[in-house]
């Protein structure tokens, strides 16, 4: 039973408990919003997580870190030092979308060592070795791209994004719409060019069924992914994107019938001023689903800095209702992130959900932020630096320059103003 | 004669040419735009910088990068050397804000140096010096606050920060609200204190006629400061803030009628669903007025990336009508800035800004966004570069990990989507 079933047979699992538990809400609650399938708890069915996570309505925003080997570079140690960070940093959840070295065993190591949910792309790992030992991604059949996806939900995946809207028919509008960056996707790239030579639909489309059967099987949650979202701000919000999602809130409406967790993925590249029109269009063709945002970069022109840009875009998606956030790293456009970028991404992911947390009215955000106006007012130092989002960062800084006076910092040194009135008050 | 002045009777300046030219735009744009009080030039008209930047409506939005010592971190060399880091990394305006050493010497090396114009708070000199020389703020008298102004103004300073709407009125409706955090604007805090203890107006309020008189003479544009700003999120909004932002409303008036160019501060600490209400706010009581926002930081919890959490507001600020953003470092809350800090909160202030100007529908804006997507669709590396907010940072990024093929970077390695789109549409 997956636990979108249990919880319409009116069954209260030990994960809906503990989700509860940590969101400081009732157990009803959790499964009320699973059985309305307006939110999800992704919790492979063999192997369930230490830190099971809910992601959807009435739940604080949570953040996805992708980690992962590239062609270019492989080295386990290092995605496995990644991962750690994962954990310390405060992310929700971690996808692993290696697609260099040998695939099966990085996932099967990720796995065991992972306290959070995790999740993947099936389609690289067929994609990756379709290529390898046939000379070409024209070689993938469906059987091959559902034997993986198995493979993977047996090892313990708990969601896989899968992108069933790149149907020939939003291909078509992709075409017709004439975009700058067409497609950016890596999967769907991979699965629009083997439809194109083929001429075929895509299997994930053409054999939904198939796949709602091994995703019931495992409790495997499915992302429905955004193979069409745009790479770019001039072609954010198109007909192509959107007819892609049109799609993916039809092939929702399948996988709840068939007793299938899933939420739906979403742009990308989009100017700020969209942002709320797309996560309110999400909402109403998806029907209150949950959203996994992928930024939204508001600008196209910081690589460098590309998770700044995703934390802005991150931050108002959550205020309009965006429920999972997808980091950007510093490497973003650049390179594959080291685990320094992987730390600053999973911070400043953070930093949007927590501003989009506060501006929802979350009492446990509020909570902590009322806490850190009072430790600053009464100057108090160890207690700032605990409240914070990163306290041995802010705990380096302030010690890089310690301040002459012990009560204030060297910002403003002896003319604190808090200082300032606090004295005054005290001599008044 | 102001700036204010010659817009007003027809008169085109070098400096409106400059800035309609770098903007895009007509001179009678900008001509207009300084007659009806909703844009800047600051420019002393003793001194006039090398490049002279326009703040308000229909201009992209400015970034300000404060530099300056503290009682506890004293080292002109250093704030040169952040002086420079502002000019490269493209801050717009400089304040010197330093409250350490000789302060009459910092500030005219800084002006003699810089191509930007700079800004200063004058009570910071006013109050620092008497605190020295006559051992309490209690001793500061109206005369020497506008000597160290007058002073100040002759040196070639272009716009100051002026808190005239700390009032009795006021500091009555901050008594009334009970805050968590009073008042944490340095100015603010002089201000209040030395009001409190005297039982005395604001001389900065009292004696606004004296104020505008000298502004006049020297083309000074003014800042009318937020004393009041909230300090954390419980207190954004609130009575005091708003109160202090109705009597600058009225100030503000009173300014155009003298020919004195202004412009309004804003807050602070705001959560993100207040934001566009404090922008709203602001454009109606000062009747379109420039704002200038210091942040707004849309969580109190981010110390060591306060520079996210105020890009995040500065964007949302921007698109919803804010005309300068002032940047936060990395060191916020935690110690004085170092030149590293300074260059990552400029370029965080300026991602803030550009997805605004993107968001506003800024030609210029787009233009360049546009060739970026350009750049990244053709894989042409240098141009991308080239295009960056960063260049240098980019480079440096992408050169730590070579991919093996030139095309693409690591991230995706031979797996890259627009590579393999391409070069399968090549051979289709």
């Amino acid at each position: 039973m997956t636990q979108l079933e249990a919880a319409r047979q009116g069954l209260q699992t030990p994960e809906m408990a503990e989700v509860a538990r940590r969101e400081g809400l009732r157990v009803e609650q959790i499964q009320e919003g699973l059985a309305q399938g307006v939110l999800v708890l992704p919790a492979n069915a063999l192997k369930k997580k230490a830190r099971p996570v809910g992601i959807g309505r009435g739940l604080t925003i949570k953040v996805n870190a992708n980690i992962g080997t590239s062609s270019d570079h492989i080295d386990l140690e290092e995605e496995l030092t990644k991962l750690q960070i994962c954990v310390e940093a405060g992310a929700d959840t971690v996808m692993d979308l290696s697609t260099g070295g040998d695939l099966p065993e990085i996932l099967r190591t990720i796995l065991s060592r992972s306290p959070l949910p995790v999740g993947t792309v099936p389609i690289y790992q067929a994609a990756v070795e379709t290529i390898r030992e046939q000379g070409g991604l024209v070689h993938l059949t469906a059987d091959k791209l559902f034997e993986v996806i198995e493979q993977q939900a047996r090892e313990g995946v708990d969601f896989i994004t899968v992108h069933c809207g790149v149907t020939l028919s939003s291909l078509e509008r992709l075409k017709r719409q004439g975009r700058i960056t067409d497609i950016v996707s890596r999967g769907g790239a991979f699965l629009a060019t083997w439809m194109v030579y083929h001429g075929q639909e895509n299997p994930l489309f053409e054999q939904y069924d198939r796949l709602l059967e091994l995703a019931r099987r495992y409790d495997l949650t499915l992302s429905l992914g955004d193979g069409l979202r745009p790479g770019c701000l001039a072609d954010a919000t198109d007909r192509a994107q959107v007819q892609e999602l049109i799609h993916l809130g039809e092939l929702r409406t399948a996988a709840l019938e068939a007793g299938v967790q899933v939420m739906i993925e979403g742009p990308g590249h989009v100017p700020l001023n969209q942002i709320v029109t797309n996560i309110q269009l999400q909402k109403r063709l998806c029907e209150e689903a949950p959203f996994y945002v992928l930024g939204p970069l508001v600008t196209d022109i910081a690589a460098g800095y590309d998770h700044i840009a995703c934390a802005i875009g991150g931050a108002l998606a959550g205020m309009a209702g965006a429920d999972f956030l997808c980091y950007v790293t510093p490497a973003e456009h650049l390179k594959l992130p080291t685990p320094e970028d992987v730390r600053e991404g999973i911070i400043a992911a953070r930093i949007a959900a927590h501003a989009a947390d506060l501006a929802r009215g979350n009492a446990q955000a509020w909570e902590r932020d009322r806490a850190m106006a009072l430790a600053r007012k009464e100057l108090n130092w160890e207690k700032q630096i605990s409240l914070c989002l990163d306290p041995e960062k802010a705990r380096k800084v302030r010690s890089e320059s310690p301040p002459q006076e012990s009560e204030v910092c060297t910002m403003c040194g002896e003319f604190c103003a808090i200082k300032l009135v606090r004295d005054f008050l005290k001599k008044a």
